[in-house]
């Protein structure tokens, strides 16, 4: 017989999966957002592309495929406290924006100015798998930002990269 | 004019996102397989799927699309030595799995030992982007394993999470 796995059980097994902490942004005639999101992953460097995955039942789902653009900024460890109200600690997005320093990029895209580096994307294909809207964005620009260590989150903590020394095998 | 972003600067850019390592493995009828990835998503938990991106021109894309099935297993800061040989310092596949301990899931997969957590997945849509084909996995069973740190890479080294403490705001 097939084994079963449950959302819970699932959940629980993902957060022990180490990932780094991004704001995804938008701008454009649907209007300004903003999450703060895990779920993001290198595809393919020709065209060079990236994808993230949204929740179908947030609110900004529809701004984000009608402004068809995207930029992620990954976090470093001093935006701990940002990444919180990207995720909904603050409701009003105004109120979001003015808690860090952007740059505007070519394309309109808010770029949060001491990210790691920040892609900017076009969105073309988007996959609805269960709940989630998988948006692959081909990248057309990218900024460099800050050196600081990045943000990271397992367990459902907050972490950053400790290097483990050089590889001598 | 709209920016241009090179394969090279696109390769550099990711290069510095902190991503956990994992081994992906499959086995069955088209034969036993292995490989060292840091594209790895969570998509969604319902139904529980999770994706990989597998560069197309590697040979054990075939396998792993007629096996139909992979197990992904999320290395801890001992697995340094095991990542690289599942990245290609080893070629033959029977001597990178001679250099860990597994154990065969109920599926067939072969899960790593002391991996943080294994899951079994059954792989549902494939898609085409770029150099790439994106791998949604549909998981069927979850295995836990060590509680050791993560191993994670980032700018081209390896890391392992250091807790950033609690987070008060």
């Amino acid at each position: 017989m097939q084994p079963q796995v449950s959302r819970l059980e699932f959940r629980d097994a993902m957060a022990r999966v180490c990932a780094p902490v991004n704001i995804v942004t938008t701008d454009g005639p649907a209007g300004r957002g903003g999450f703060t999101a895990t779920a993001m992953c290198s595809v393919s460097d020709d065209p060079p592309t990236l994808l993230i995955c949204m929740n179908e039942r947030s609110a900004q789902t529809a701004m984000f495929l009608d402004n068809r653009r995207f930029c992620v900024n990954v976090l470093t460890q001093a935006h701990m406290h940002l990444a919180s109200k990207f995720a909904g600690a603050i409701r009003d997005m105004a109120e979001r924006y003015q808690a860090a320093n952007w740059q505007t990029m070519p394309s309109g895209m808010p770029a949060l100015l001491d990210a790691i580096v920040s892609f900017d994307c076009e969105i073309g294909d988007v996959n609805k798998v269960g709940t989630h809207n998988v948006m692959f964005g081909r990248v057309i620009d990218i900024r460099h930002g800050s050196g600081e260590a990045a943000l990271l989150y397992v367990d459902r903590n907050y972490s950053q990269p400790k290097a483990l020394g050089s590889f001598g095998g």
